[in-house]
């Protein structure tokens, strides 16, 4: 199969694979990926349609009820009026959080609102945002596709309380993002605003969705070019191979000898691109079953910070260090300012001397141009990568929308919590050491200094410090609770 | 060898290797450190000393006029008194970069002046840090070790040509960080200072130099606990393992299984630590032969945002996904306050329920936990992993302190910039195809083509765009340069 330079005649987009040959064929990944924009159940294990493709483009979702979901909710977003503000605060996780923060880092205009982004549960990191925090100039978006993430929840919990301590009503400044029914939407019935999820939309390619669109929408960008720039990026990766960028990517990621890929965009603005494709692309391709359960481990590991930044750091490996790894290198074409034209020209050289290195030792690259830095690029950026993850699943045979291994480590979360609750309730006046407290409680002697150690930190116990952790003392504190 | 609990009575750091166990003895690799501690030629490429441990104890520099430089440097930044400033610039690439960006997140205090960072010359972040930069109320550090860093010296023409037109001094608040008698060091003999850089110091391993040093003083950072810590943490990883942190992550780190390390810190602050450690660890053991010669092809891919952010993301490629990754899990003990108790909680629970599942599968799982997050904690964290990166070399029979892969982008770079100007200088009023200016240059068709779009951006050249890029036409623009 060649590996040409192709250019999109309507977008400029350039995707530039001729250091990138491929061997094989995709055309039965894309037949499968043509039957899921149909309205095909994808996502077998949790029996969903996967539709993220018909947010940018509903003339193709499956029946009039969803087309009519997605064009209300896009009115819907396109006509709120948020009132005044000037911090905008974003609470959720995953894909509730990445893409926003992408969006915002890549095209946030001058004089747009503050946007913060609350997507852990870290406490410092919470008390340092109310710190910052004025309520009665702050709108607050609360995304979470089922409504019951246990992050957004307790993030939600304390802005709420910040709220209340400072005297301004929280659910006038308040706006939802969750599926119909769910216990957010219950909690925001008085809300300013909630916008629906769809359960036919993954977090990971949400950014299409409310989830995105609302943000985007308060922060002054174009969601109608963002979606027009994701719905011509899906058009071109519905062509035939070897016109189709999508198709040649998912080729290159599933050869058996391609384990990482190293995104390194040459602009500042895309800082955030390889964080948002760790998720979108690990999350879906790594999988330990294939549909029909054979064994696999498949994976691709993604990282990068930016060029010309990784070229002091990541690029000694990539050139000298194991094979196995893939490159992208993303630019945007350089302003026509003269101030700045020596810094363009370099810029350039930099990017054209990294793929050349690389290159001559072997590791594919791929290069990716957008003529500017707007919504409509980045809305096909995004596509790419999604398109790309969709054909490579197809290609492995494995569920690209499901994520078993994010699930068992909530469920050991929450037995941890649990186990939290019997060491503190097992905690009296008189000083026990781990051993004691594990054998009490039924743990490893680890795992119960480990949870003693916490519930001190947080003033719910207390601690003689042994010469080791094994010989540590720990005492209840009076009249606390956990 | 058992793989315990260590805990340090003096700093209170815990590292927890009961879910990491190792087989083999890193006596040898201790005993070659101590011989770098000494003062041996450690990087033999360049003929170099190996001296940051010296950075943070004086007493142990191999001679009395070493010992003098540190100590008279660190008294130069302690006693230096910068004026009144709103905004701190940071010009500077890789370690010049990385460290002060970790170290700025990490422990900046509330009303300490803004920090900024120029780590590229992406034009338009140039542009956009010249519009919001006040030049009367900011003060400007430019660092590069050998003082002839490209773009370093491009951003810095840029800023000074911006204090130009503002009509202030530009001498009067700028600052340089480079070894004595470079090109940086002749220029900035009139500036406000120049603090020096070592031969014996590298970059990626600078933040106890100048290099971090200064800014951290600038910005009310506690440079004596920073480094304090890290000589604490350099004595621990002078013991004889199995007590030895360090040498247990090397030896984990070189097993000839272990490809990948995902670093998650469970703490918003140290967000920007996996970007430092790609630095740190990737280009010192991304390397094509052992010091013999012999070939290696070693490396160790590092890459992690931040959890819990991290189990919406890379979880699921971690736990199902291939094997060969091992994972840090780094956290700060929560803080003593009810009001996000219940963030504390939940943090911890999905910290350890993370480490479960990951370590249920098989995948190597190493605990740090700080006390504070404090300049004590960072900077043993960062001598931690320093360390560990020297062992491992010494473990692999690599130069850890050389990076020819790296050297070998900056030479393609070069030759792109050449082959621009010759591009340019073959431009006429005559339409010429990608073909035609690439057989005059004696490229190929694709760089041509490539090199005339950019000078199309940037105003030097015209295009006629054509069905095909190759199929584009190129036409000079008059009165243009290069």
């Amino acid at each position: 199969m060649a590996s040409p330079i192709l250019r999109d005649a309507e977008s400029g987009i350039v995707i530039d694979l001729h250091r990138a040959p491929i061997h094989g064929d995709a055309s039965s990944a894309l037949a499968a990926l043509e039957r899921l924009d149909a309205g095909a159940i994808a996502n077998a294990d949790e029996g969903r349609m996967v539709g993220h493709y018909w947010l940018r483009d509903s003339t193709r979702a499956p029946d009039a009820e969803t087309r009519a979901q997605i064009e209300a909710t896009l009115e819907q977003i396109r006509t709120f009026d948020p009132g005044p503000f000037r911090t905008l605060v974003q609470i959720g996780v995953g894909g509730s959080a990445l893409g926003p923060e992408l969006v915002h880092d890549a095209l946030s205009v001058p004089n747009a609102p503050a946007f913060e982004v609350l997507d852990t549960v870290d406490p410092r990191a919470i008390e340092e945002l109310l710190a910052r925090l004025d309520p009665a100039s702050t709108l607050v978006i609360v995304a979470s596709k089922s409504g019951s993430t246990i992050e957004t929840g307790i993030a939600t919990d304390a802005v709420e309380r910040h709220f209340e301590r400072a005297g301004v009503s929280f659910s006038e400044r308040a706006i939802a993002v969750t599926i119909q029914g769910s216990k957010l939407a219950e909690r925001a019935r008085n809300w300013k605003a909630v916008f629906p999820m769809f359960d036919w939309v993954g977090g990971r390619t949400s950014v299409c969705s409310a989830v995105g669109l609302v943000p985007m929408h308060l922060l002054g960008i174009d969601i109608d070019q963002f979606l027009a720039g994701s719905a011509r990026m899906d058009e071109w990766n519905r062509s035939a191979a070897p016109a189709n960028p999508a198709a040649h990517l998912a080729l290159l990621w599933t050869h058996p000898d391609c384990r990482e890929l190293c995104v390194m965009p040459y602009t500042n603005r895309l800082r955030h691109l390889t964080r948002y494709l760790q998720q979108l692309i690990m999350e879906s391709l790594g999988k330990a079953n294939t549909r029909s359960g054979a064994t696999i481990h498949s994976g691709l590991t993604v990282f990068g910070n930016k060029g010309s930044a990784d070229q002091h750091a990541i690029v000694q490996q990539l050139r000298d260090g194991p094979t196995g790894v893939q490159v992208h290198l993303i630019d945007v074409a350089a302003p026509d300012s003269p101030v700045v034209r020596d810094a363009a020209d370099v810029q350039f050289a930099l990017l054209a001397g990294t793929g050349d290195a690389l290159s001559e030792v072997g590791r594919p690259v791929v290069g990716i141009s957008l003529p500017e830095m707007n919504a409509f690029g980045l809305g096909s950026l995004i596509a790419l990568y999604e398109r790309a993850v969709g054909l490579a699943a197809e290609l492995l045979d494995i569920n690209a929308y499901n994520q078993p291994g994010v699930e068992a480590g909530k469920k050991a979360a929450s037995v941890n919590l649990s186990q939290m609750q019997a060491v503190f309730d097992r905690l009296t006046s008189t000083p026990q050491t781990p051993a004691q407290l594990a054998k009490a409680v039924g743990i490893t002697d680890t795992r119960a200094w480990r949870l003693a150690a916490h519930l001190t930190a947080t003033g719910r116990a207390q601690t003689t410090t042994g010469k080791s952790p094994s010989e540590d003392l720990f005492c209840a504190v009076e009249n606390s609770s956990i």
